[in-house]
């Protein structure tokens, strides 16, 4: 069950652990967007994204046996180092099902973080069967990267720092909004805000063309994408919305909004220029919304949060061309 | 006077103002390093460096009158925007005096900050001469970048943090590496932790050819430079130790360390691959000192405060160039 308590409880356990991120701002972005934007830097989260959160609360809440036996878990990068790096402090046999073509850093990154990386194809390959066969052949435990109570639970610590920070910034509503692929970090800092600061609202940021949370929740349905390749934004790429996210998101969430990869691009340039902070394309785009969607924003401020920074530097300087 | 009590009062000024900046970490630097590394991440703070931190704490401890009047900086950058947004933020007037040759990322800062920026010539013009001219002629009081008791006790305030962030952490001893120019920062953060965190011993790390406060506290003596160009860590590159900062460094602090620009560059880029925050050159000395002098510290546990990231976009390039 993913509610406030669950997220209390998972709250205890990352405490000491999990970084609290610091929520940053600039007169210079608060100028672009044309209202006060505060970003809540989750790039500076253990392994570079809020992922960590999740795994270090799925992980740190298993049995002593299947903590034993060890974890498998199925992802593009972000949950994969998420999940080693946890799963390393807890002493606990982490197995990684990555795709082939996930960004070079992260899948040397989750190696190096002690995991034993899988890597299937994309395209061809049903990394579903695949992985529940390894788990069940090796007696794993898997942990989903965002469709799974003690994962969302871990996520809305992030949403129990934003109440706090921004209650210290003298906010006191706000559109909030959060770079989405499966709903687990949206739908986890909608329940903790909900519970801890009921005026600031949830709006999820999508690429443009894989928006599938968006469409959902204005359909009122869970839709699918057609694609999940395509998109500079590849840590966010999901084929649809998650069978324990959407609920939630569609009861406290939304409008869903999308962005263009120049636009992210443009995000990461501005978060280079004047917050500090690295950021990957997926992890920029509810940042791109703050900054260069003014009419589709209502509040007088802005709560941005930016995901994640596992970027590789060609990537990097892509975005920096831009300035 | 430079105390620990000076250093409560500006950070009681500070509160809600200067960002309380995280201390951040990363097992791959760990590995790198050969020991503990923590990473003060001052390149977060406002304006993107933390000479936020003196410049607010000077300005909110003057006078009425003298704030009516208005205030005077001279920088190479990062203490002029500081003074700029401090002084923009508590309505007071700013006129900063800045090399011709100084970044231009930060000369248009300064200026986009609404200060009266009046520049000048570093290799002919004779700088304090210059401002305390313009100083007299128009009432404006001085706001020194780093020879000044409440200059000093505004960067006191990230000692503070310091202080409770690694007993956070579970660290009791450490050596603390202090990008180092005119010592500001460091005699700040020195006298915080000999009242809160005596275990915690601060040593100065500045560019190799330009260690002035490693060479004085050396030979117990303020020494100069020979020069003032010629590194790409311009932003500390400072004459001498100040006649308030060294008297402080040379009780507490030491030995010195210095590093070349390639260490500089190289640290740059592990802050971005690994901690995914944005250094310059002057920034990033103190992290270059923890990852490749490991012969030349001694603690378990290193703290390095990274102070700025204000660089332009093809000077980071250099950096991620190095990976």
């Amino acid at each position: 069950m993913s509610d406030i308590a669950a997220i209390e409880a998972a709250a205890e356990r990352l405490r000491g652990h999990a970084t609290v991120t610091p929520m940053l701002s600039s007169p210079f972005l608060d100028e672009i967007a044309g209202r006060r934007v505060l970003v809540k830097a989750e790039c500076l989260q253990k392994t570079g994204s809020f992922k960590y959160r999740g795994a270090r609360s799925a992980l740190s809440a298993l049995d002593p046996d299947a903590a034993r036996r060890g974890v498998l878990a199925m992802s593009s990068g972000n949950h994969a180092q998420g999940v080693a790096l946890a799963a390393r402090e807890l002493g606990i046999a982490a197995t990684i099902l990555m795709p082939s073509d996930a960004p070079r850093l992260k899948l040397d990154n989750t190696a190096a973080l002690g995991a034993t990386v899988v890597t299937y194809d994309r395209e061809t390959a049903d990394r579903d069967a695949l992985g529940r066969g390894i788990a069940e052949e090796r007696g794993l435990t898997l942990i989903p990267p965002f469709d799974h109570a003690d994962v969302i639970a871990g996520q809305g610590t992030c949403g129990l720092e934003i109440a706090r920070q921004a209650a210290e910034a003298g906010v006191g509503a706000a559109e909030v909004l959060v770079c989405c692929g499966g709903g687990g970090l949206s739908a986890g800092i909608a329940l903790a805000l909900e519970a801890r600061a009921p005026d600031l609202r949830v709006r999820t940021v999508e690429p443009e063309g894989f928006d599938d949370v968006a469409r959902s929740l204005a359909a009122g349905t869970r839709l699918r994408n057609d694609r999940t390749t395509g998109s500079a934004a590849d840590a966010i790429l999901t084929p649809a919305p998650g069978e324990l996210t959407y609920p939630i998101l569609r009861r406290l969430a939304g409008p869903g909004l999308a962005v263009s990869d120049d636009a992210a691009f443009r995000a990461m340039a501005a978060a280079f220029l004047r917050l500090k902070i690295v950021l990957e394309p997926g992890g920029a785009v509810a940042l791109a919304a703050a900054l260069f969607l003014p009419e589709a924003l209502e509040a007088e401020t802005v709560i941005a949060v930016a995901t994640g920074g596992n970027v590789d530097p060609d990537v990097f300087a892509r975005a920096l061309a831009t300035l």
